[in-house]
């Protein structure tokens, strides 16, 4: 598959390490075609290139969003064209730092980022999914002692069920991956943030995840 | 010990049941010493009367709160004399359900209802704890099919100690129960609530919960 992946810090460039391992062809997508992250990183995977934003948007047939939640809109309101009716996997957190640790969220409650891209991309397949673990288990949930859960939030079945199985391509177990419903859910996967960050705090380290754990005898879940 | 249960909403009935079987004395505070939910519970359980929220805060050595969000902060701001120093645990969550489903919180982000607490009573001692799952789950941890993970958010490192052997009394894991920090992280807590309602509809059951899980090696944490 061809993957355009947005954003080239190190969430980006993990996702988009994994797809060329995994044998995809990767478009990793910054403000100028001369990143030098961007550039380094395509340097070192032949299935990978490095290139602008509506470049990689183009040539993906599934786009990552993987760009700083405060830059999010600005950019995927450019792309509207570029972007079209593909499958667009949004990874990132309405994170905002500026007024310093710990970060509060720019968006929640009554709405989210992924419910804003949804509105400013229409036709686009907006699928939350891995917000909610480090960039490292989102590629390697085998990184963990145990297999742990990750959670899907979009209007489009068919789209969830293609970003489960490119999940599953990344070493999650299909049977722990939770479809929470329509985008809306999206705003209970962002605001985990603030959870994930406690955790972080409480473990001492950002390699965790969580499970879900049912009362014996409930059904699995898909 | 005494205990104060604050409401006498499913919540706090079953909290307030689990400590009479624990051996413990319990007064259910509500509005009136004649609320009739209060009166038939006390009649079945011969630790536990019915009374109002002063009487049963002045009563308590610790006090529980089990109160619906929406009116948590008036009932508490009456009882700063009868709290006074004294343990308040904080089960509540800030839903607002005045808009219809699903609820949003009355506040979050960069507030939380635990802090609106500490603040209105500035000499209690607020723990936020058992707030993330189930009423059953509160006093039955085994209800489900492996081991989950509680947490703590407070000031008082002496009182969420306290608060950490009633959970154990409850049946809870001493290593599995997180300590976030200070009350501000509570705000992790309560914003828990929307990805809870996210795990409630993707399970289709209330009787679930998360257990944390860290790479190989990782030191367990208290």
């Amino acid at each position: 598959m061809q993957y355009a992946v947005l954003g080239t810090g190190v969430v980006g460039q993990t996702i988009a390490t994994k797809l060329v391992t995994l044998g995809h062809e990767v478009r990793l997508g910054s403000r100028s075609a001369d990143n030098p992250a961007a550039v380094e990183w395509a340097a070192a995977h032949s299935r990978g290139s490095a290139t602008t934003f509506a470049d990689a948007a183009t040539f993906g047939e599934v786009v990552v969003n993987c760009l700083p939640g405060a830059v999010v809109l600005a950019v995927l309101e450019a792309l509207a064209e570029e972007v079209g009716d593909k499958v667009l996997i949004d990874v990132s957190n309405p994170l905002d730092f500026s007024q310093g640790l710990p970060p509060t969220l720019s968006v929640c409650n009554t709405d989210s980022l992924a419910e804003q891209i949804q509105r400013a991309l229409p036709s686009a397949k907006v699928v939350k999914a891995l917000n909610t673990v480090n960039a490292d288990i989102m590629v390697n949930p085998g990184l963990l002692s145990e297999s742990t859960d990750l959670f899907l939030a979009g209007n489009d079945d068919q789209a969830k069920a293609s970003v489960r199985s490119l999940l599953v391509e990344f070493g999650w177990r299909d049977e722990f991956i939770h479809d929470c419903g329509q985008v809306s859910t999206a705003r209970g996967l962002e605001m985990y943030l603030l959870m994930w960050l406690n955790l972080m705090g409480a473990t001492g380290s950002a390699h965790f995840n969580i499970h879900v754990v049912r009362a014996d005898g409930d059904p699995p879940t898909g």
